[in-house]
């Protein structure tokens, strides 16, 4: 079925479009962001999570889980987003603090979530259109659930994530 | 043609799902290319875009289009790989220096390509298959040339990347 390690012409050119195209558009929406709401693309990510879980409010663990950020780089954000009145942390538990979207951070998502799902619309899902997305988020789940099983097997802690 | 800027369950759904993958698969390749071979994500996107230029030699400018980073994120990174002696800074004209991949750099990029292509393989290609991955790069394209055709027309510089 694998043809060896080595892209072929065709599947080297999608590998290709597939990562311009990522970046492209990451950095575009990061970009609106920044420059119409003042938020970075890590501080919408946060955000998005904490407004979105049940009680606005999740352990530091939680949030490294679902960002996929090393511990460094969520902890330093994390303390810079407190210093800006986006999030707080309560020591619920000495150790592990919950960290809570403030008023101020819950305003600042909701400001900026209308304009930033409209980008999201014109530049991928009105592009892709009905099929081709249905198409792309089925996949997607398949490659999420082979790494998953190749992870739960063969993937030492530090590749797992888990380290 | 659009429904208005929020996005429905479906496309809400799919959306979500390509983040996860590309988060996962992203996170997934660099852990590896760190673990087997001392090399972050940001090394082995200069290393591929030096070593696949013509003469191995790029203007930082060029490096900054090519991978859309910020101007101060660059120019840390490829002072931290010259320290390493992955590259080095040749001061052609005293204001654009050229970034010129080593012997070092070029042994380091031959060295994890094949484990990188066999994971591109493994974890992207396959799970797509020949079909779908040639409907994604063309979608991809078309993603690409719409955001440029805004930015062309409707960017502030600041999110053009070109302030």
């Amino acid at each position: 079925m694998s043809k060896g390690p080595w892209l072929d012409e065709g599947e080297q050119q999608a590998w290709r479009s597939y990562l311009l195209m990522k970046r492209t558009l990451e950095t575009h929406l990061e970009r609106h962001l920044q420059r119409e709401f003042g938020l970075s693309g890590s501080d919408f990510e946060i955000l998005v999570n904490l407004s979105e879980s049940e009680s606005g409010r999740m352990r530091a663990f939680e949030l490294g889980r679902s960002t996929q950020w090393e511990k460094s780089r969520l902890s330093h954000h994390l303390t810079r987003m407190e210093k800006r009145g986006l999030i707080r942390k309560e020591a619920c538990d000495a150790r592990y603090p919950e960290i809570v979207i403030t008023e101020e951070g819950l305003a600042a998502i909701k400001e900026c979530a209308p304009a930033h799902a409209a980008r999201v619309r014109e530049f991928f899902v009105d592009v892709f259109g009905p099929e081709r997305l249905g198409v792309l988020g089925e996949v997607s789940d398949e490659i999420v659930a082979t790494i998953g099983k190749h992870c739960a097997t063969d993937c030492p802690p530090e590749v797992r994530g888990t380290a």
